[in-house]
């Protein structure tokens, strides 16, 4: 497996982007997306699992349920999330498919939709069909970066990779966009992320395998009823590269590559947090489920006690026992070990079962004053464990909050 | 019922108190408290539900479990959480109690121990020893306020309260502290109340009363779950008025003022968040359970999003019905109305069955730059409802969100 330098959702052949400024809210930029696939697509999709969803999330839902296999574009907004706008909102999200279908000469039913932006105000269905008309003619295979930059919001960069695997038939391309800076806010802002491959790959194994992904990857920045209203990732395969799964070896280097793209991607969005300077691996183990441990695991991570003494480079470990603890998880407190490292979670102990070791203060420091540093909490209730990655929180709160202990 | 002008924990017959400087972590203020009942108190407490407890309230609930008829004192540190301390952290917990009780001529089973600050420290016994000695012997009626003062960490301003209720034997007295500054920070700062009676109440009465009490006020502030490590609510009734709850009406008119009093309290540390403007009253209801609205209900008052927009005086209602998506209840989002309201929660509806209405904005940003408002979602699921209050976020958070709409 190897990176492409630069690489795009237009990496893989047969992909092609065009970034247009529609004005849905902003001026003078890029806010309308078109990726489309020369070929029929199959196409799998994660969404989010908020009750309140968006339209373009119910739109491509039921899309999907009846078309997983010729795919040909997905139309991107930010701006304006068409979210908490009603069976309005619902309309204006199937009348995008359908004015991207009449422009492209295809199926409604084979274009996806996604937005991003503010909520509760109606999609600008004529500014969103402006926008697909302009698009069109500007289709191209250099618009992969633009495309990345185009789907922005809070984000301070833009996120676009591609890795390449050698399977048993030939290479194969993964390019992959997203855009978030979640576990900033408490509140995750909406995360989309669109991955293209050339590879050709049947719309249930593509399933299986994005499922897997998410799970190692963009899973361990959010959770369970923490997601916005849009939250999507959606994976296209348009099998141009002709260069089929043949076997499990291709099977397990192509899921392996398409863990290491979505890994990056979800580590650059928690990295591009405002003001975020620290990448910090939140392990919890002993847990008696792992869903257990993902839940404490996650109340750390979200934890602005926390997040702010990581800002501060202060080693005020008390937090994270009082986050784990009213994470809703019963344990022992006295059962409870802690350690912190940079290279290893087991460099330094700082509590025995529930009682602070005699560590030195300037090791702990020195640990929490590193750019990325790991936490691990061990329960000693079961064998099961799990993994989220946060990063630190600064502006105003730390200026209460970090110096609490000194 | 009616309020006593600056009352406080001795505002009730038979109630002594004392502040003094130990040192525990601040240096010239006062920090550790003591207050002393003339008579043995029927007492009963309501604690945290976190996993991770701090070592008082262990000692506390062991305490309880076997004396809630001759608690004598109350021995309350700042600046030391003494949580996360492992076993020594309850062992010095009770030596506290044995301390307390050698000076004060008792037996330890009749102190209780209260402690709020950093978490993870050793508590300094040698202080709180010296400091016991010193209160001691400036235990005073009249240092009431000095008490509510010496329990404050992040407080701005100190929290204290007295009512009095006629019942058929004659007048009662119920005197409040409370320190916590809890809601402007999602992880909720440690609440420690601590409210006396000169009533003659039996333990199992009073029990049940404190319950009631706390449902209507300090748990509309805070849920399961989202509890620090210390949280405690303490009810004494040392009966030193003579007066008894003979009947019903004594009955409902002693529970009047206990919940008057606890919701002055709660209200009060609401409105001491820092840079704290508003004061907002979030009410759901058409829920299939209590706990289903309080649970949405407090995922809408704990969203950061959601707190700026009131700092901002932005009514971005996608942000509140967004925080309900998430909170893991089910419901239809096609069936939620969302009204606001100053006096009253139904004064201009928002959204009507999930659809923005055609309200002016105007009108919905002059309800949302009052200093106090109402925020009212019926989700038309079901019968129950339930309702929390919060205050606005302010500082650079608002900087980076407030204006995201505009």
């Amino acid at each position: 497996m190897q990176h492409l330098s630069d690489g795009t959702v237009t990496s893989p052949q047969g992909f092609l982007a065009a970034a247009v400024p529609a004005e849905i809210k902003y001026k003078n930029r890029n806010d309308l997306t078109l990726i489309v696939s020369e070929t029929d697509c199959a196409a799998t999709a994660v969404f989010t699992r908020s009750q309140v969803v968006a339209a373009p999330v119910i739109a491509d839902r039921d899309t999907l349920a009846r078309n997983t296999t010729s795919i040909r574009a997905v139309v991107i907004n930010s701006g304006n999330a068409n979210a908490s706008t009603g069976k309005p909102g619902l309309t204006n999200a199937r009348l995008t498919q359908g004015l991207a279908a009449k422009e492209l000469g295809c199926h409604s039913d084979q274009i996806l939709v996604m937005s991003t932006g503010v909520i509760g105000v109606p999609l600008p269905i004529d500014k969103v069909a402006d926008g697909i008309t302009l698009a069109v003619p500007q289709l191209s295979a250099e618009n992969g970066r633009s495309a990345a930059e185009a789907i922005m919001t809070t984000d301070t960069v833009a996120k676009h990779l591609a890795v390449q695997a050698e399977l048993s038939g030939g290479m194969v391309t993964i390019g992959g966009m997203a855009k978030g800076s979640g576990m900033i806010h408490p509140d995750m802002a909406t995360m989309l992320s669109l991955i293209t491959t050339d590879a050709v790959v049947p719309p249930d194994v593509l399933k299986s395998l994005l499922k897997t992904a998410v799970n190692q990857s963009f899973n361990r920045i959010s959770v369970d009823g923490d997601t916005s209203t849009n939250d999507t990732v959606l994976l296209l395969a348009n099998g141009a590269s002709g260069v089929a799964i043949d076997n499990h070896d291709d099977a397990e280097a192509f899921s392996e590559a398409l863990n290491v793209l979505t890994r990056e991607l979800a580590t650059r969005i928690v990295k591009d947090g405002e003001g975020a300077t620290k990448f910090v691996e939140i392990q919890v183990s002993g847990a008696k489920t792992s869903a257990n441990a993902h839940t404490i695991a996650n109340t750390i991570a979200t934890s602005p006690l926390v997040k702010t003494a990581f800002a501060g480079s202060d080693a005020n470990w008390g937090r994270i026992l009082a986050a784990a603890g009213r994470a809703g998880i019963p344990f022992d407190q006295y059962k409870v070990d802690l350690w912190i490292g940079i290279e290893q979670p087991d460099e330094l102990q700082l509590v025995n079962q529930g009682t602070p070791t005699d560590y030195e203060e300037a090791d702990a420091a020195a640990i929490f004053a590193q750019s990325a540093f790991i936490i691990s909490l061990q329960l000693s209730e079961g064998n099961e464990s799990d993994t989220v990655w946060t990063c630190d929180l600064s502006h105003d709160y730390v200026s209460i909050n970090a110096d609490y202990r000194t």
